[in-house]
């Protein structure tokens, strides 16, 4: 007892005010720091009014809303720095960078989870470079990426990417199955148990992808790019926006063009990769 | 016994070939035309080589690449059509009309599976318009959604629509990380447990677009906008296509400048149905 590290976090917005209330779960002593004043302060954390203040304690952990954000706040009064704001691999390389020509001890983490799971076994907590994963475990399951600093951000935008498209594409569907009058509360249960039963075969579209061999029993090219146009339409005709069913057409039609009609789905990476 | 309708099939596409082979499964004397000779006759089925020769069955399944490919084949010899080529929902109106005006009784279909799942329960088959459903649970579970004969085809172009999104999001992000050489087999088995626990946040996000009550606890648009910018970059900085992230992006942002910003990625629906 009394060993535990003292902790700060800066930022308490929605995601920094769960880091800091999980903390203060953990039993860890929590310090806090946010730029404005309207964000209440968590129950038992001491609020200080500089990152200065903040950075007494042993570990700091940043979750601003961006890396433009928290860089110029920080100092080589750090001890250690586990940065938790979302950036890109780029950098989260110049900062472990910074940190080493500062003797600021540093890890970068991504947290793969909504507030509402921070300091449950659902939080997914990745994590690369240091191997050292510090007060990480307070929040979720910390798993280490790699050896590269930046890996972690990596995973991070490619899985928030694999997010984005799918919820942008079920909005776009919720919005589609509206104009026939169809409520999202009737539409979802069917979205939800199909998007899980697709889910399943990402992992035979993955080694498609590096093997490269894309003949298919499953499902040719050329019916999917003649279905997006169909989407594209249908939605044209209902007067809804079109952004995301064209920009996946003009996609899939590329690569279409170039010589996978034929092919499975997953030789559009051929024409992602270029 | 003796009793049983007896079915023809006509294509034998990729899906095709599945449904003429699951009727033989399930006892019914199957016919079957394909446009060209090259696609193999499933094992138990008579081939014939005009449609018409076809038309002499009970009931006659269509399974075509398109509505344009196989309206010139359709006469009023037909007594029965179970269409389950893909369309839009007014080619599946159009055909109801056509088959209504000629005699023939038609029931308009949507496969929700793959091939390989034809037969099993995990095939769920959409029908609207005629509630008989036919043969068609004979491919798997037949579910009515409507009396409208254009619903089935609109369900399926909003669940391909997600589809779409989400491989291409997925193919995306297995090009990202193969660009800092991580391969598919270590990228996939987090790509497949992070998309199902997203998944499971979609009812939620359904019931915000139908209340419009878009305050949000958990993620703001704010920030999305600022990752979907950050993962753009990257792609770029890797040299791969950003038609994807690009669009998802520029809509999310539209979004964002109409107001949306401290909102959640609900509130995107605003922007696709104008
Ligand atoms: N929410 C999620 O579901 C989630 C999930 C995973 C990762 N993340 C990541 O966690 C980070 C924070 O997200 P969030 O949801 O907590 O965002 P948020 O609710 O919008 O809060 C943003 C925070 O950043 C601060 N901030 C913004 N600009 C600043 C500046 N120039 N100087 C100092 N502070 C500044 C804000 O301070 P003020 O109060 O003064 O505005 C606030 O504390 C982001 O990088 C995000 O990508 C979030
Ligand atoms: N595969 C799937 O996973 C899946 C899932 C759900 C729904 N579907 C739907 O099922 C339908 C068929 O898909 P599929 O995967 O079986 O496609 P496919 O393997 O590409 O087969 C296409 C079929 O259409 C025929 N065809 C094309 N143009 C024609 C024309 N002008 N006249 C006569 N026949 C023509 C082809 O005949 P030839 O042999 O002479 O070229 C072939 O039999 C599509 O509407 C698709 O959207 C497919």
């Amino acid at each position: 007892m009394g060993t535990k590290k003292t902790v700060s976090v800066l930022g308490l917005g929605r995601m920094g005010g769960a880091l800091a209330r999980a903390l203060v779960d953990k039993g860890y002593e929590v310090t806090v720091w946010n730029r404005s004043e309207d964000k209440p302060t968590p129950p038992n954390t001491t609020r200080v009014s500089t990152p200065e203040e903040a950075f007494k304690s042993d570990v700091v952990i940043t979750c601003l809303s961006t890396y433009e954000a928290q860089q110029p706040l920080l100092t080589n009064d750090i001890k250690t720095l586990v940065n938790l704001t979302s950036g890109t691999p780029e950098q989260a390389r110049n900062t472990a960078q910074w940190a080493e020509s500062n003797g600021v001890e540093y890890v970068d983490g991504v947290i793969m989870a909504v507030p509402q799971q921070i300091g449950t076994p659902q939080a997914r907590i990745l994590f690369s470079g240091n191997e050292n994963h510090y007060v990480l475990d307070a929040f979720g399951e910390p798993v280490h990426v790699g050896e590269d600093a930046g890996l972690a951000a990596l995973y991070d935008l490619a899985l928030l990417g694999l997010m984005w498209a799918a919820f942008g594409g079920y909005l776009q569907a919720v919005a589609l199955m509206g104009s026939a009058g169809i409520a999202p509360e009737r539409f979802t249960p069917m979205a939800v148990s199909w998007l899980n039963e697709m889910t399943t075969l990402l992992p035979e579209m993955g080694e498609e992808t590096q093997s490269r061999q894309y003949e298919t029993e499953v499902s040719a090219l050329d019916i999917n790019v003649a279905g997006l146009r169909m989407l594209t339409e249908a939605g044209r005709e209902q007067g809804l926006d079109t952004t995301l069913p064209q920009a996946l057409h003009d996609l899939f039609e590329r690569a279409q063009r170039n010589g996978h009609g034929a092919h499975s789905i997953a030789s559009v990476i051929e024409e992602i990769r270029k």
